[in-house]
C-alpha cells in the first residue's frame, strides 16, 4: 500500500501514528499477547524487533518502529533492510516528537547494572513526566499550523490564586461550557428582540383600527384610508419578522446541544482526571521500587565487602542470595515503569482524541451561530424590503387626491339646490 | 375696448356681470344719486334708458340693459341703434339667468293698473324668490363642470329632524369645521405613531445595551458586538423617523389654520344669516305695502260707482283724493319691492363671494394635507433605506467569522504548554 502526502490525509497519518504510538507504550506490558493481536489477524510471520503494525480508522494497516521511531505503510520483512520509506515527512513525524516508548527489555543483571549508570533524563510535575529542557529528541507539533487543543494543553497550571493546579484539559473544558453559555445568552438577546418586534406590532395595528379622520371624503379621505391600513400590514411585517426569528434563530441557538452536551463533557472530565489519577499511584509505586532496588544494591555491596574481608561459605551463600534479590528488585522497578508509562501513554492518547473531539465541538459551534445570525440579518433584510412596499399603495393614492374630484363628489352628495333667486316681481 | 372669449376670462365676466347685476337691483332704489354716480365720473352724457355702467375689478367699464338682459364693453349711444355687440355669448350671459332687475320704472297711474293687471310669475320660499318652475329665462350656472359651491347651495333645506331648515350657506360652513377636524385628527393620528416610534427606540437601543453574551470571543465575539450595536443604529433611524415626523407631519397638520379660522367663518356666518334676517324685514313690508294697494284700489272702486249713481262735486273730490292714496300706494309698494331686491341682490352677491371662498379653502386644505401625507410617506421610505444600511456591517462582519482564526488567538491567550510528556526511564 502506497503513503498519501495530500494535505487532506496529512494529519489523520500523524493522529493514527499518535495513536500507534500510544499502543507501542501500551505494547510494554509483559503480557504482550493482545499487542500482537492485530497484526498476527492478518499475517502469521512475527515483524523485525522493535516493529508494530496498527490499523488507521480506515482500516488501513501502517507499521511503527518505536526504537528507530520510523513508520511505514509496507509491511517490514524480517530481513532488516535498508529504512522504510517514511509514513510522513520526518519534520512532521510524531515519531521525532513526545510520548515514546524508550524502555530497553534486557536481561534483568544489565537492567540493575544499568538503573546504576543511567541519570533519568526528564522531570515529573504532578506525576507527569516531561523530557528536560534541550534533553531528549526535539518535539515538533502533532498538528503544525493549526492551533490545535491537542498540540498546547499538556501542562497544568495554577489556578488564578495559585493554590492548587488546574489541569490543562480543564482549560479546555471551561471553554466549551462558556461557549455553551454564549449561545444560550444570544438566544436571550434574539427573544428579547422578539418581544419587542411584537409589542411594536401590536402597537401598530391598534393605531391601524383608530377611527381618527375616519369621515375623510372622497381621494383624500381613500388615500387616508390606505395610510392607516398600510400600519396594519407592517405591524404584519413585524409580526412575521419575530415569529420567523423565534423559528429560525431563537429556537436553533436554544436547542443546539441540549443537557446531554453538559454530561457528555462531565464523562470526558472524569475519564481524563481518574487517568491522572491512576497516573499518580503508578508514580508513587515507581518511587517505592526505585528505593527497594536502591536498599538492595547497599545490601549486596555490604556483602561483597564481608566476602573480601574473610573467606567462608556461608558468605558466599549470602552474596547470591543478595544478587538474586538485588536482580529482583531491579525487574519490580522495571515492571512498576513500564506500568507507568502505559498509563500515562493511555492519559496521552485520551488527552489527544478527546481535546481534538472538543475543538470538533467549538468549530461546529461557531459555525451553527454564524449560520443562525446570518439568517437574523437576512430576516431584517426581508423586513425593511417588505415594510417599503407597504407604503407604495399609499404614495398612489395620494398621487391620485384631486380635490376638483373631491368637490365634486361632495356637491353631488350635499347640494341644497342650484336655481337662483330672482327679482320679485311687482 | 373689445370683449374677451378666452376661457380664463369667461367665468371673470360672468362673475363681474352678477356682480353688475347686483348692482343694477341696488340701482333700483328712489335716491339713484349714488347709482349714477360710476358712469357720471366718466361721461356727463346720460346713457340711454335701461342702460347702465359698471367697472370690472380690472378696471374695465361695461354696460348692461336691466329690461333687455343686453351687456355691452362698448358705451351705448342715447340714438339708441341696433342691438349692441353682447359681452358674452347669450347662454352664458348671467342675464339669460337668475337675480335679474325686472321692475319697470314708470309713471304711478301705469304701475298702480300694472300692479292689478299683471301676476308675479315667481314664489317665495323663506323669502327668498325663485322663479316658477318652468316661468322665466332659463338658468345657466355661474361655473358650468366646475361643481362650484356657487352655484349648488341657493335652497334651505329642511334639517335630519325636519323641524327648522338649515341655509345651504350652512351645509358649506360645516363642510368647513369637518375639514378642521379631520385635519386635527390627522396630526393625532401622527402623533400616536411618532409615540409608538419613541418606544420602539427606545427598546432596541435599550437591547443593544445589554451583557449579554458578552464575553464571545474573537471574530465570532465582533460580529456579535457589531450585532447588538446594530440595534442601537436602528433605535437612531426610528428616532430621527419620529422627529422628523413631529416636525415635518405632525406640526404642519396641527397649526395649519389657527383660531383665526373658526372666528373668520363665524363673521362668514353672521354676515350672511343678517342679511337673511334683512330679507325677512323687508319681505314683511312688500307683504304689508301690497295689501294697503289693494284696499287704496278698493276705496277708489266704490268711489266711482257712487259717482255714477248722483253726480255731486263732492263726490269728485272724493275721487280725486282716493286716486292720490291709491297712486301712493302703487309708489310704496314699488319702493318696498325695490328694497326687497335690493337686500335679495346683496345676499345674493355675498353667497357667491363667500362660498367661492369656502371653495378657494378646501383646495387649499386637501392640498395641504395631500403634501405632508406624502412627506409621511417619504419618511418611511427613508426610514427603510436607513435601517437597512445597518444590518450591512453586520454581515460584513458575519462573513469574517473564522473558527480557526478563533481557535488560534484563544489558545495564543490560554495554552498551558506544548511540551509533550516522554516516558520515564528506570
Amino acid at each position: 500500500m502506497q503513503p498519501k502526502y495530500n494535505k487532506s490525509i496529512d494529519f489523520l497519518q500523524i493522529f493514527n501514528s499518535c495513536v500507534g504510538e500510544i499502543h507501542v507504550c501500551l505494547q510494554q506490558k509483559p503480557a504482550a499477547a493482545s499487542s500482537a493481536a492485530p497484526e498476527e489477524a492478518t499475517d502469521s510471520r512475527p515483524l523485525p524487533p522493535g516493529w508494530r503494525s496498527y490499523t488507521s480508522p480506515e482500516g488501513m494497516k501502517y507499521y511503527v518502529n518505536s526504537s528507530s521511531k520510523e513508520t511505514t505503510w509496507r509491511r517490514p520483512s524480517l530481513s532488516a533492510e535498508a529504512p522504510q520509506r517514511p509514513l510522513a515527512p520526518n519534520n512532521s513525524s510524531p515519531y521525532a516528537n513526545g510520548c515514546h516508548s524508550g524502555t530497553k527489555t534486557g536481561r534483568p543483571a544489565e537492567t540493575a547494572d544499568v538503573a546504576l549508570r543511567k541519570p533519568t533524563v526528564n522531570k515529573q510535575i504532578n506525576c507527569v513526566t516531561f523530557p528536560l529542557p534541550g534533553e531528549g529528541p526535539e518535539q515538533q507539533l502533532l498538528k503544525p499550523n493549526e492551533w490545535s487543543y491537542c498540540d498546547y494543553f499538556w501542562t497544568d497550571k495554577k489556578d488564578p490564586q495559585g493554590t492548587n493546579s488546574v489541569a490543562g484539559f480543564e482549560v479546555l473544558l471551561q471553554k466549551q461550557l462558556k461557549g455553551k453559555q454564549m449561545q444560550k445568552e444570544m438566544a436571550e438577546f434574539i427573544h428579547e428582540r422578539i418581544k419587542i418586534e411584537e409589542e411594536y406590532a401590536k402597537n401598530l395595528s391598534k393605531l391601524s383600527l383608530s377611527p381618527l379622520a375616519l369621515q375623510e371624503e372622497g381621494t383624500l379621505g381613500e388615500a387616508w384610508t390606505q395610510l392607516k391600513k398600510s400600519l396594519h400590514d407592517e405591524a404584519e411585517v413585524h409580526l412575521k419578522f419575530s415569529n420567523k426569528l423565534h423559528t429560525e434563530v431563537e429556537k436553533p441557538l436554544l436547542t443546539f446541544r441540549g443537557d446531554n452536551f453538559k454530561k457528555d463533557l462531565k464523562k470526558y472530565d472524569h475519564h481524563i482526571a481518574d487517568l491522572r489519577k491512576q497516573l499518580a499511584s503508578r508514580y508513587a509505586g515507581v518511587e517505592k521500587a526505585r528505593k527497594a532496588l536502591a536498599d538492595r544494591q547497599k545490601d549486596l555491596e555490604v556483602k561483597t565487602q564481608q566476602l573480601e574481608i574473610k573467606l567462608s561459605n556461608k558468605t558466599e551463600e549470602d552474596i547470591k542470595k543478595a544478587r538474586r534479590k538485588s536482580t529482583q528488585a531491579g525487574d519490580d522497578l522495571m515492571r512498576c515503569v513500564d506500568l507507568y508509562n502505559q498509563t500515562q501513554s493511555k492519559w496521552f492518547e485520551e488527552m489527544v482524541t478527546t481535546s481534538m473531539e472538543l475543538e470538533k465541538l467549538e468549530v461546529e459551534r461557531i459555525e451553527w451561530i454564524q449560520q443562525h445570525l446570518r439568517q437574523y440579518t437576512t430576516l431584517r433584510h426581508e423586513t425593511d424590503m417588505f415594510n417599503q412596499s407597504m407604503v407604495e399603495p399609499v404614495d398612489q393614492l395620494l398621487q391620485n387626491v384631486d380635490p376638483g374630484k373631491d368637490r365634486e363628489l361632495w356637491v353631488k352628495e350635499n347640494k341644497t339646490g342650484e336655481v337662483r333667486p330672482v327679482d320679485m316681481d311687482i
